[in-house]
């Protein structure tokens, strides 16, 4: 390849035969979902013409690419600690180091270096990377339909405000669907945007698809002030902020009834490789399973039972590597995926390549899908004996007449519910006066936990519950335990209790 | 600081005494130039809370960040060319090292370190990084008014992006103005965001204020399908394609007439410090500059003589560092930024924490300010050279009865004029006809050039003028010559010249 930028590549160039077979069926269109500024989007013509330099020996003097001369770095690299108790033990039992050179290339060392990685690149993402996700795809997820396609982003973030730029026009009234409580920054994206959203209500298991065929059945677009939702956004797994994971029948009840009212679904799953099983000490010093055991334990995503290609699956680096590689990506149809591309193409041109060429040695040279498996299964056990920390410390400190909460089973956050009649008084105040004096009680002693009408869909019904969503993710054991105790210290003084 | 996370900085924590005294004007307010969606934009819940963290001794159950315990990165380094002819050549001459560590903030050793910068982080940017940008706008613009700030951007795509959504909004019948000829990702931004882009005539010095007060002042919304556009959009320096730089004057000039009709300047300037000496050889194997001579022979930046706040400045480390870091940032009132900001922490969250560490290690700790400026020298050097070589190729291999060129003072490209009415059977044949005939003639002898009607600001007008950018940044000597003796080749054979 002379072409002196990145090259373009997608999942199609590295799938498995059997995945791209001419036996799956292709997926649908979305033409009608798409908001005019999608549709309007071409390619960069500096990037169509690009594809000249495909012809060997071609001389380019049209694109404004600095020279690699003038890279003021010869190479980068990280130090990697071992997995712990990982199964291949021999190769991950020490620290270790990654490393990538500017010219590694050209020196026949390797296939991605510096004055790759650090030039102009595609928005789609490096080749390397695009190849590892198509081949994470077919080992975890396994897409029904052929023509699915994926590319990174600059992390779910941005994963999030593309879709909702493809997805939702304020001019054409649009709506989305959201759980009922919601992550904060995905209704903050949408509120600006003029797009309204719409709060699902929940039980244990996610939003309720009977509640959902109900409201679009019975949509009734003046009453409302918006056109009948489009677009479903979802966190399936450790939900933000309720912790609660969708079983596999709820997600086919839900996609089902997403096919009746023809529903786009966003899939914003950055939480699914943190499942925390229920019998965490068993787990915890164990040697790692097999990849095909840990595969098969893990619930079925909506892009697994995704027949239509009707599903934008969005992953990311940040809760399983690091936050600050802004990075992750989205596997959707072709149609799809080449829209959002375009859009990246003005908005971000890609993710950071030192983060790129930094997780590629991680995941794709030093780790292996094994390894990242590995990884995977380290990082869950840790969690979960964070979890169960925090559990004990509710069955310890929390008075249990006023207060129930679930015991997550993925992802970072406990959900925790106030019976605020039971306030002394209680009738003289709102839910919102309460939640604010159990918040301001908890602060004044030192405590900051996250409000439940924080994130509420619609802020602007009347509140009837009081939640506080707890993270065991970032604390110490030890502050945990402190933090909780000081939560039903406060508790017990606002409902007066013994 | 206890906050888990990177914490809130802006400019004013780092300004010297005499840019923020109370002498200066405060910036006008741009409420009028800003979007619905640019207004309703509101901070973050999250991030507001996080502001609670500042009290010593609070334990945080509120921010679902990951615990850096889990983070496979014990440090990262890379290694650093010297620079060459620099200045302090003890602190220069050799190859070195910069690294960070996950904890070095814990042991003492930094106030940076990979525990913060691989975390969420604040979409301005690090507390570091900010740091250092506010140090080096005083030092190099000077700005004129008290309340300027500054945040990081994920590159100058990005920083353009935001710049559209906040100021331009399709629902009002907005237009933006830019050159005629205008960096076509700019262009590809606006258009499917329904924004329509006016073109200003240029001479050698860039857009002809004149030209841009007559249309303003005889502007008929109705007639241009457009609102009276409130917005320049200008590339000041080594302009892109048409490698044009204005001068002092023009800037004073353009300035004036933006502030009679009410525009707000987006002064987008990545070539800022390609500056391309006309004498080239004399500087090249010569040692480094002074700073303050280096400084003062830098033009004035439409930031430095900006007495209103009117000025978005967007700045990048792309040409003078490495495009894939995707970093830059943007300097403006406190107003725009705090905007820009509230933009950025949905669509983005700011750039890499890889990036930022890797970028703060290399120009602040490494090089500091005087080691930048001695890097931007070299790199001047440099590029002055290739340019040299581009302009001799011209001379050798061109026919000048039909071509004329310019000679830019700064920047990566040369400007390239054909005379089409001098082909044989001129008159049957548009402009466009011919420039496509001369772009094939050369791809089909092995040679890529930048068409000018790819960067025409309004290509539905007639086009009247042959033009291709060339640049110098990329090939090298012995290919450029190659490539210009093709396309003189390429322009006889079509022109019929002997």
């Amino acid at each position: 390849m002379v072409a002196p930028t990145g090259a373009y590549a997608d999942s199609d160039m590295f799938k498995l035969q059997c995945s791209r077979s001419s036996d799956r069926p292709a997926a649908k269109r979305w033409d009608n979902h798409l908001t005019d500024e999608c549709r309007a989007r071409a390619p960069g013509i500096l990037k169509v013409a690009a594809r000249f330099l495909k012809r060997p020996g071609m001389i380019s003097l049209a694109g404004g690419l600095p020279s690699p001369d003038y890279f003021p770095f010869s190479s980068i690299s990280a130090t990697i600690p071992a997995i712990p108790g990982a199964a291949e033990s021999d190769v991950f039992e020490a620290e270790s180091t990654i490393a990538m050179g500017l010219r590694d290339i050209a020196s026949g060392d390797a296939a991605f270096d510096l004055s790759v990685a650090l030039n102009y690149g595609q928005a789609a993402g490096s080749a390397q990377m695009i190849r590892w996700i198509t081949e994470h795809t077919e080992l975890v997820h396994k897409p029904l339909y052929a023509d699915w396609d994926t590319c990174l982003t600059t992390g779910n973030t941005a994963g999030i405000y593309q879709a909702l730029r493809m997805l939702c026009d304020k001019n054409r009234g649009d709506s989305w669907m959201t759980e009922e409580y919601c992550y904060a920054s995905a209704l903050e994206t949408a509120l600006p945007m003029g797009i309204k959203t719409v709060g699902i209500k929940m039980d244990a298991d996610g939003p309720i698809p009977e509640v959902m065929d109900e409201l679009l059945t019975n949509w009734d677009a003046a009453k409302k002030g918006a056109r009948k939702p489009h677009v479903l956004y979802t966190v399936p797994t450790g939900q933000n902020p309720t912790g609660s994971t969708q079983s596999a029948a709820r997600k086919r009840a839900i996609y089902k009834a997403c096919q009746k009212h023809d529903i786009y679904i966003v899939e914003d799953d950055p939480y699914y490789f943190l499942q925390l099983p229920s019998n965490s000490n068993s787990h915890q010093n164990s040697s790692k399973l097999p990849i095909n055991t840990f595969l098969s334990n893990l619930p079925p995503s909506f892009l697994s039972i995704d027949t239509d290609g009707r599903v934008m699956r969005i992953d990311s680096f940040s809760k399983v590597i690091v936050p600050g590689a802004r990075m992750g990506w989205v596997t959707a149809s072709e149609q799809m995926i080449e829209r959002f591309i375009r859009h990246a193409e003005t908005a971000s041109q890609g993710p950071s390549g030192f983060s790129q060429a930094l997780i590629y040695k991680l995941v794709d040279e030093k780790w292996g899908h094994q390894g990242f498996l590995d990884w995977l299964q380290h990082l869950q056990a840790e969690y979960t004996g964070r979890r169960d920390v925090m559990l004990a410390a509710f069955e310890k400190f929390l008075p249990k007449s006023i207060v129930s909460w679930n015991s997550p089973s993925a992802g970072m956050f406990c959900w925790i519910k106030i019976k605020h009649s039971l306030r002394p008084n209680a009738k003289l105040y709102s839910a919102l006066d309460i939640e604010e004096e159990i918040f301001a009680a908890c602060l004044k002693r030192g405590v900051l936990i996250a409000k439940g009408s924080w994130f509420r869909a619609e802020p602007d019904l009347p509140l009837d519950d009081v939640f506080f969503r707890l993270t065991f993710a970032a604390s110490s054991a030890e502050n945990m335990e402190v933090a909780v105790r000081t939560f039903g210290t406060a508790l017990r003084s606002i409902f007066n209790l013994a």
